[in-house]
């Protein structure tokens, strides 16, 4: 099924903003990617850019977070499903130059300071993400709190070393995050939930 | 002593590309803010916007480096250091109203696919700084190759707290990734070397 008109604009958004980020993005660069008419972005976005971003930054949000509960749904431990997760996105770094990593963290860096709608909306994001990782941890046994704790840990060595990685053309720091998260993870999980 | 316009030219646009970013920065601003005459960027920097931030983006990782050593090398033992350094890391945060974070990660995801001598520029300061890390934990009785990897478990978890605590209006990510590299430089310490 061939996407809509607003879907390709907003992956085509996405795209950019990993590579570019939200100020380096122009809407005239957009349509042109998406082969769509100018006019079509206030159409679907009467907002214009902002409420365009708004949108990306959920929905890019939600596909993560969807990604994140796959990978951890088809392991046999959570333990497993963060290493998996880990390696995931060491091997996506790699095979695409490391360009494709996160365009919520991008933005996120761009507008905590000059634009509070983006910023509460990457904030909505990775309040999101951390609830998931809560719901996933503290099924394996954790007390809510320490579910939490590590749920950010997670999400903390994960977008700091894409940060490394993709500074240093290396995947060796995403590597070390991933054993980093592990560790803490089994140092809080009760001894029956630790993988060998 | 007053500073000279070369470095109020620097320190406006470290400052704004910590709140703006490397697009959101424009060389009109930078001058108005350091109250310099518009000619004076270009010969300090004839290479323009691409040549100050370079030197801007090593600067700012030679005097963050500074910061390290000092905080460091007035604590007892690395473990209070690495605690001292996360403490400062949220209160400054919490003083400036989550905006004074790291430039340098801001600018690396907006250029790390678009701008190759600046993509260069924070890779030399991440790797800078690994190798300060590393000297430190090996002092501590690390091996190289161990000390290495908690250097990037340090600022890995720096920079992804940042990216949480900025969002997020809230300290809690720092505090978690402070206390997350106390526990792994914990784990690799020989044990005299561990603070209780």
């Amino acid at each position: 099924m061939a996407a809509t008109t607003k879907e390709r604009i907003m992956d085509t958004t996405a795209e950019l903003f990993r590579r570019y980020g939200y100020t380096g993005t122009g809407l005239k660069q957009i349509v042109a990617d998406a082969r769509a008419p100018f006019g079509s972005i206030y159409h679907h976005f009467p907002g214009g850019k902002e409420q365009l971003a708004r949108e990306v930054i959920l929905r890019s949000g939600r596909m993560y977070q969807e990604l994140f509960e796959t990978i951890l749904g088809a392991a046999p431990d959570v333990v497993t499903g963060v290493s998996d997760l880990f390696a995931g996105a060491a091997e996506l770094l790699r095979q695409t130059g490391y360009a494709d990593a996160c365009p919520i963290a991008t933005v996120e860096l761009e507008v905590a300071s000059s634009n509070e709608p983006l910023r509460m909306a990457t904030a909505e994001v990775f309040e999101s993400w951390i609830e998931a990782g809560t719901a996933r941890f503290a099924a394996a046994g954790m007390p809510e709190e320490k579910a939490r704790e590590l749920a950010i840990v997670l999400i903390a060595n994960l977008e700091g070393a894409f940060i490394l990685s993709r500074a240093m053309r290396d995947t060796e720091p995403v590597r070390i995050a991933g054993a980093t998260t592990i560790a803490a993870l089994q140092a809080a999980l009760p001894n029956a939930q630790r993988a060998s």
